[in-house]
């Protein structure tokens, strides 16, 4: 066994694991908070320390993209081979805010290991998933006998996930030239569990709008005039209450539209995986489920779009009644989208059906955000298989399941503007209280990460992505 | 002419007009705002300044009466034939904040008279109104020679009227015996317009009600799990869409049970009026009508029970967007009554009705307030004919014309608690501004008040009322 590819990585690993866990350590005690101004100098210091340890980690280009917002990080690893193919990893190194005072049971910004697992704010999210790569492409190496990885390696660690990615489509439209890759590789998500690996094959898109409507010039007399005007609030209800029929299926015309059927062989892969729907409740803080008729909860978050009122208001709020006819209401809608559907076409389409369904009377403004759109890899991409290759290697030959993420990503705009397919290596458990109080990383799992991507850049190599 | 009782009352009126607007005035230099703690003091003030010049006027008794918020004043005049029937005239003492910032041409409290019209809070709603009955009944007595009123007259003069008359209710019901009437008569309402003489005939009734929605125990991801679980923002709004069928009609089962059709006899009354819907719409601040099928905008207003909803809450309602599905939603509902409904019924019909719409896994609370009852004289009751007439006889023999009141108010209370039949008698039009600056009476108009007053109590003791 000690000759194998597998066990040289593992060799490899063991020796540098102790030196792997203070790194990341020293990385995680920098709270890079992108949504607060006062840990702005922060971020920029966690930059630096990656280009750093990057350009230690042997790339031999490693530089900090600023941004009008907070700074990214490039690095670049050509391979020696002119017929490698091009792969760009994508993480980000800013975190969610984190207060002891918010529950954490030790300093969110003092790695502790306890038991196992290494506790810190962005031990999981993101900061753990990037930096696996650095002991990842040193194992490689070292495994194979290379003085370059078998690919022509890039990372983009972005500095402003967690504040939505405002520059990040502008940062990589600017740089397309120099980020241009045969293959994205996200590491940002989870597994399904630690018995049960998985990858993650797409995320859904993101349209959103907000509709201002305005009826009476001011709050009315509902005695002196209800009954006989259009009430804003009322116009409001009617339209998110019309948004699904009775099979909570959305209602606008062709907002289906270029969506495949979830074949046979898709709903068996997710009907496969181990669902506890009280579990995923209790995940969920909610207490019942309800979706579009004919779908699991799976395929509902992950395979199917939605349209959902993000926040409703109009009209008297507080405490007891107020009996007015309210001048003015606001809806916050969005849709998820799954792929197959253009975030474009559904603007037209919401545009429309909402200006069909305003009535005379009532005055509206509909705003649509920046969107974001689906992405969803083939199950039979050869890059795909790569990643569940090299995934069942570092998990000891276990079977690899698939999902899907309901949430929507900034990797959908390198899809978008790369024109590149999207694979996801996440090994992080649903456990790890991403945004939450004592986030933590499972250090086992953390290092099949590093070992997943040990292996992975050879498969990919040999695979026919380029 | 000269020795008709119409003449001596326009005689006698003619003689005190000066020291009535002087007194008048002396009353709206006292700030009776009853929703200002800081005014409470003055409000007491202005109790005693009306029992005082309800003394003065010769009712042997008037007191001001203490509730646990702002006095009322009570005064009570036996008429000397024990067969006379009991009149208890109802308005309020207390009035709307004002401010000279507010957009007032003159000092609020300080009654100006510009044009025939006497500028002041309070001018119009109530204290004109309730003022006027103190000359009436001195001018009926000069024009008839009687050393008492031809009625028992009473009068109760609240001191939270403006504040929503939270104590009210329980002020009529621990003094119903000495407020024992055989009719009630409310100067707190207005005419049609100068030209139009109107007496109205009823107000609507209100029940209202607020429902808390409660879904997931916090907001939660959108993206993680929209689509799949039970959003409160969507159910608040399914059950304010549910609310009205597509005529606009209240959907609730046994919502318009009890209540009469409205007859030929009445719309044609009603058709009657000069409405203009353009003025109309300008006053409603509205900029489009919408109501129930089959019925004109005065109809919708006076004659027909409504659904309206007066807020609406959820989730995110700041700037741009978050993609949430929001942990809880609010509603507030209210319901204008007319005669033949009942408040209780609506409470269960509506309890019901929101029981059968809430789908699993979202929690609510539902909470009604005190409801009002809907109050409605028919055209041939005698009491309503004698205002008629009376009216018709300062308005030198014009046409009485029908209104009625959209609103809901605290006379329902007096004909609920009383079981009397309440009568509406003002003189105020729609240009006198209640509740906004520049608040006034037309003095002209206030003289009709009086004369009416002044031939009322003979026409009533007349009528087979008792
Ligand atoms: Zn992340
Ligand atoms: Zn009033």
């Amino acid at each position: 066994m000690s000759d194998t590819p597998d066990s040289a990585v593992r060799t490899y690993i063991q020796q540098h694991r102790a030196a792997f866990l203070d790194d990341l350590a020293e990385w995680l005690r920098i709270p890079s908070v992108s949504a607060q101004p006062e840990h702005e100098e922060d971020v920029r210091r966690s930059a630096d320390w990656l280009a750093a340890s990057l350009r230690e980690t042997g790339f031999p280009v490693a530089e900090v993209w600023s941004t009008p917002g907070a700074p990214a990080v490039f690095a670049e690893w050509p391979s020696g081979d002119p017929a490698a193919p091009t792969v760009l990893v994508y993480g980000h190194h800013d975190v969610q805010p984190a207060a002891r005072e918010d529950g954490w049971h030790t300093d969110p910004f003092e790695p502790t290991f306890v038991g196992g697992r290494l506790y810190a704010r962005g031990a999981a999210d993101d900061k753990g998933q990037v930096f696996f790569h650095t002991l990842g492409v040193r194992a490689h190496l070292a495994a194979t006998g290379r003085s370059a990885p078998a690919v022509n390696l890039k990372l983009l660690i972005e500095g402003e996930e967690e504040s939505g990615s405002p520059n990040f489509r502008d940062l990589v439209e600017a740089n397309a030239g120099r980020l241009a890759a045969d293959a994205v590789i996200v590491s940002d998500t989870g597994m399904w569990s630690e018995d049960t690996p998985t990858v993650c094959t797409g995320m859904r898109g993101l349209a959103d709008c907000e509709i201002e409507l305005y009826g009476p010039d001011q709050d009315i007399h509902s005695g002196s005039f209800g009954g006989a005007v259009p009430n804003p609030a009322t116009v409001a209800a009617r339209l998110v209450a019309g948004l699904h029929d009775e099979d909570e299926r959305v209602t606008i015309p062709g907002f289906y539209d270029g969506i495949p059927p979830l074949g046979d062989a898709e709903r068996a892969l997710i009907a496969e995986l181990p669902f506890d729907e009280a579990a995923w409740l209790s995940t969920a803080k909610s207490h019942g489920t309800l979706g579009e008729r004919g779908y699991s909860t799976l395929e509902r978050v992950w395979a199917r779009p939605t349209a959902e009122v993000n926040g409703i208001g109009g009209g008297y709020q507080g405490p007891g009644g107020k009996t007015i006819v309210p001048s003015s209401a606001v809806l916050k809608l969005s849709f998820r989208l799954v792929a197959g559907q253009d975030p474009d076409a559904i603007e037209v389409a919401v545009n429309q059906w909402i200006a069909e369904r305003v009535p005379a009377g009532i005055r509206y403004d509909l705003t649509f955000g920046a969107s974001t759109r689906p992405c969803l890899t083939p199950l039979d991409h050869p890059a795909l298989q790569s990643v569940v290759r090299s995934m069942s290697r570092a998990f000891d030959g276990a079977k690899i399941r698939f999902t899907r993420e309901g949430g929507s990503g900034p990797a959908a705009d390198l899809q978008d503007v790369l024109g590149t397919p999207v694979l996801f290596l996440g090994i992080s458990v649903p456990s790890d209280g991403w945004h939450a109080p004592n986030e933590k990383v499972e250090v086992d799992l953390l290092f099949k990460g590093v070992e997943t991507a040990a292996h992975l850049w050879e498969d990919l190599a040999a695979a026919a992505i380029g």
